[in-house]
């Protein structure tokens, strides 16, 4: 089926399209075309598109389309295009959205515009947002629907099964309709796939399943529920208050969006990039965003310069030392990265607790001594064939085992230490790690030749 | 409901229990603790668990769950406890697997292993076997499973409905039964949710959704099938041939797999390790894996290093130079870093193609001499503060300009360019890039101080 993949891959050739029927102004075009694509792609494209055109295509869309593509930007890209709307648009924009979706547009508002949206809002609606915001974010009443169907205990499945008739629609993401008593308690779930094959004499109770393993807690984190999800394959999940009330539901694409936000945060953090920035911002937005991370390497760049500062006179008598200086600090580095990742990831999916933290530690301090053997070993012999000195490689080696053991012991406890602190090992860890190993590898490499220097051991 | 939170947070709690009564030897306690543990969580345990403890757990985990457990394992995790069975055992594991499940624990076998395997299967699930692995991996076709249920477009939903009484269960996350025609071509789709709503007495054609959007050809790339659910917020799709006939379905479950493994491979690409690595693998075994990349590193580092030792007379005239020296590769690593990473996570959701290359090269190129600009003033206000010499601080900026600006083109176009050679850019981009900025930091550096000490001007 060719065409199919063709379907699929015209994306970028339909941008390309409207690409050239926006520069010729053809709006009337560009109108028409957007209105027949689905709004998740509508998203995509506007997200794909560089701010000024990204502006007037959004001024081309359906204005009854506007909340649907609303919910489906990322955050930044969203944010480009909130800026340009009143509060009025938003308002009907946002109009009839789903709640989650709704505090999640929201809370991208600044305060002003956000209270003036809210005026503009039915006192219903107003109501029901209210409770929503007071949830706080990243938990999962953030991150939950109020779409859900309840049933009682003691109803038929025939008269369940009439009502869906009677009701014509299921939200969307619906695998489970949910079981609660008078005092709205959660009691168990009913999956549609159960329905669909029970002998409809049945009632609720008897066919109800309870895996009180699959009930979440309004607190928990974000970060938690994604877990779970994963971990059994959920497609949604009730969640409850204190008191054990069902208060919402949370949906497979909910989670899926967490998922991504969370390791995208972390390989963005780790490259000190912010994980919002819109790959089509404005220059200088993107600049400022990506300043402080660079004012902070800056930072540590000039502490590990000020370390070499120490050895000035050293480096005078023998230039041969600065040229060989990187070399330790750029492999510790690297070493010290390549731990600091694999426990970022074990933090982030939970695979590291109470019960293995010392194994861990154990285990990365002796990968560094093991790699630091090896390349000690091997930068040993190519400074003693390159330079001809049997002391440049000697202590060439003895710098680069004590900075590779140092990234090991480094690389695993920074990130560890950072999480009991409860600051993001993703943001902070790398900045810090490259701190260490460039110190100790400059420190230690200089710091050597020095002593030998002022033995007066030729070096 | 604070036993649920228990419920939740006590995992390690368990398995620091677990591991006490593991090191005392009660083996009886330990299997009776794992029998009444689900087998994702059996899986989790198993993955947290240092490699030596983990193989005599294995031992201890119910024979009939073990086929269960494995499905859940990372392939590093799943590779240390296949090693440890035999292929009648393995047979055994595997029987009733689901075929997507079964081919994915297949390919992790060697080859001895597998044919043996193969060997014990009976004729059909061995025929069934062979045809799921004739599909390329990464591909929609090994990522799909054949539990799919049909239905003919002239039945009568009643009779839909009778059927699916008398079958009795459904798939995991079945949430639309599919209709084909008499060969087999696919028609389209009939969603439980629908199912339950509409008039019994209507059939299926006139209630079914045609969605051609949602048909996935059977060799799309797993990486197109995940930003396509992504989008669209599916739960389920099916997969056609080439002829159109229905040859499976995907479920998001495995979708979550697969965002989980590209974001992860990103992030660990960019750090430099493998994204299998087993987080509690064996000390030798990791220190290994990480070897390749140190390896590639000190080339890199080397060649550095050869490049101010071009400079060496220089330096040895001012070891002032040979201080800072370091500071301008640093800032632009981090520098291109950051645009590398924009890159690579633009490229992975598929927000960049042909239409806006251009663009994003201007931006990331203009983002670099922005950058370079304003680090160009500061460094030169730092140095000439801390070394009194206006010449040092000028060099600074100077060499900081040219850096920072080839970090920026260089760190747009080198996975611009890896992505048309297929290389791939999330592994090579980040040592390619540093041996760039390192080398045009320190060229630029030393080089405009040689070309001013050989004018004889007093720097």
């Amino acid at each position: 089926m060719p065409e199919l993949e063709q379907h699929h891959h015209s994306q970028h050739l339909r941008i390309l399209e409207l690409n050239r029927a926006l520069n010729d102004g053809m709006f009337v075009h560009v109108r028409r075309m957007l209105q027949q694509m689905p709004a998740c792609d509508v998203a995509l494209l506007l997200q794909s598109t560089p701010i000024t055109e990204r502006k007037i295509l959004w001024q081309l869309t359906d204005p009854e389309q506007q909340g649907e593509i609303l919910e489906e930007l990322n955050e930044d890209a969203m944010e480009s295009i909130l800026k340009m709307m009143d509060p009025e648009n938003l308002a009907a924009a946002t109009e009839g959205m789903d709640i989650d979706d709704l505090t999640y547009v929201l809370r991208s508002l600044p305060d002003d515009v956000y209270q003036q949206v809210l005026e503009q809002m039915d006192s219903d609606e107003r109501h029901r947002v209210e409770i929503a915001l007071a949830y706080p974010e990243d938990t999962a009443g953030s991150l939950m629907n109020n779409d859900t169907i309840a049933l009682r205990p003691d109803v038929s499945i025939d008269v369940v099964l009439r009502y869906l008739r009677l009701r014509g629609e299921l939200p969307e993401a619906t695998d489970a309709l949910f079981v609660v008593d008078k005092e709205n308690k959660y009691l168990g779930d009913v999956p549609l796939a159960r329905l669909l094959t029970v002998d409809p004499s049945e009632n609720v109770e008897s066919i109800m399943g309870k895996r009180p393993e699959r009930i979440i807690p309004v607190s928990m984190s974000e970060n938690s529920v994604a877990q779970l999800f994963e971990r059994h394959d959920w497609i949604s999940a009730p969640v409850v208050d204190l008191q054990g009330e069902l208060v919402g539901r949370i949906t497979i694409d909910d989670v899926v969006d967490i998922i991504r936000e969370n390791t995208e945060h972390s390989m963005m953090g780790m490259a000190g990039v912010d994980d919002d920035e819109d790959t089509f911002a404005p220059i200088w937005q993107s600049t400022k965003g990506r300043t402080l991370w660079l004012g902070i390497n800056l930072l540590t760049a000039l502490f590990a310069a000020s370390i070499s500062n120490l050895f000035e006179n050293t480096l005078a008598q023998m230039a041969t030392l600065a040229v060989l200086m990187t070399i330790v600090p750029s492999q510790g580095g690297i070493a010290g990265t390549q731990t600091l990742a694999v426990v970022i990831r074990g933090l982030a999916v939970g695979h590291i607790g109470a019960s293995n933290m010392r194994w861990l530690i154990f285990k990365e301090v002796a990968i560094g001594g093991l790699n630091g053997l090896i390349w000690a070993v091997t930068i040993a012999g190519v400074v003693y064939i390159w330079k001809d000195s049997i002391q440049l490689g000697l202590i060439s080696a003895a710098a680069m085992f004590a900075d590779m053991f140092m990234a090991g012991l480094a690389g695993v406890s920074i990130p560890l230490f950072m999480q009991k602190m409860k600051i993001d090992p993703a943001l902070a860890g790398g900045m810090v790690l490259t701190t260490v190993t460039d110190s100790v590898g400059i420190f230690s490499f200089l710091g050597i030749a020095t002593l030998l220097l002022n033995h007066h051991i030729a070096i």
